[in-house]
């Protein structure tokens, strides 16, 4: 199966868990400014796309000069640069994506991009090095492993998620119903070797997040 | 009408912007490490809550010896600081609140705040300086004010929001639909001296941005 890597033009915190994250990737896409994540891990783009408005030009000639492929966007557009490096994963063969450097600067592009997430015909996990987040759909279940220090917060993208269940955590769920405006599912705590999360109904995003 | 301020313990991009924004509240509630942000603003806040995890202990004992209201809520329990926060807001009388640092440090309390948006009984108004974010319901519009620079961006933030309208702006939409996933309505451009926005069925986030 295609692993592939899209790094976005947004912040990530902590390199060194990026990097055991991402690994080495069959496929790495980077949208506009993305690339400096990229450059940070050593790792060659097969793609650089963006309407590079965010990306200092010195950058784009050093790839340009490298022979790394480029795609240039209209500033005038429909859709952001990590909506269309996400797509060209998938297009490409992806069969699992990790999109690092996706939130943390304007909220706006933070949202749109958690909200790639559900929208994926593939998994996605999100990651800036203090957080890693994955979605989990009504009906489907995840294995959680514990990660040292972090913590455990499940938060329905959906207005209600219903029939959520947590197992191997500190404050354990059976059935719960998490909504909007309730922060219940911030900063749980794996004590077991991996936690168990299942939901009957409606989306959370599951995310370890450290301090 | 109460105009309410609660300082959450995210980040704080623009301070003059959000020195704008805040003007002189009524109200100032700061959730923990929030009080760093009302400092700087010169706030005293009328009550400081949290379980003191984030807060620099002499930050905690100098509001003490000023007289500052605390309230010591305990590290294990079911709801984060800025729910209570918020809470504690609304009980006391607030017509409307601003939301500040409630985004940018981790993705899971990012997620939460934006939640309490939409589920809080009075208008909530979130920005750390680099956005301004409202909450629109089904069968409700929006006058959006032209700001210097700023992004106007649409993120639903149900599945679907549909029925949308937006007037005033470089792209217009008429009756669209918005989904998870589909980034269309990010980074617009106000081009009269304000937007109307309005949507018929979902949740939208309005969110004004700079670079």
């Amino acid at each position: 199966m295609i692993r592939a890597a899209v790094f976005a033009a947004g912040q990530v915190y902590r390199l060194a868990r990026v990097r055991r994250l991402v690994g080495r990737p069959d496929l790495v896409i980077c949208a506009d400014a993305g690339l400096r994540h990229a450059r940070a891990l050593g790792l060659r783009p097969d793609l650089l796309l963006g309407d590079f408005d965010s990306l200092p030009s010195e950058l784009l000639q050093e790839a340009r000069a490298e022979g790394v492929p480029i795609l240039q966007v209209p500033v005038e557009k429909d859709k952001t640069d990590s909506e269309i490096a996400l797509e060209e994963a998938v297009r490409r063969g992806a069969g699992e994506v990790i999109l690092v450097g996706a939130s943390g600067t304007r909220l706006d592009h933070t949202l749109a991009n958690v909200h790639l997430l559900p929208a994926s015909p593939v998994p996605v996990t999100m990651t800036d090095g203090r957080s890693i987040a994955r979605i989990l759909r009504g009906g489907e279940s995840l294995t959680v492993p514990h990660e040292t220090g972090a913590f455990l917060s499940l938060v329905p993208l959906t207005p209600t998620a219903s029939g959520v269940t947590v197992r191997g955590v500190h404050w354990s769920l059976h059935g719960a119903t998490l909504r909007w405006g309730e922060t219940l599912g911030i900063s749980n705590r794996i004590v077991d070797r991996e936690a168990h999360v299942s939901v009957e109904e409606g989306c959370l995003l599951v995310v370890q997040a450290w301090d």
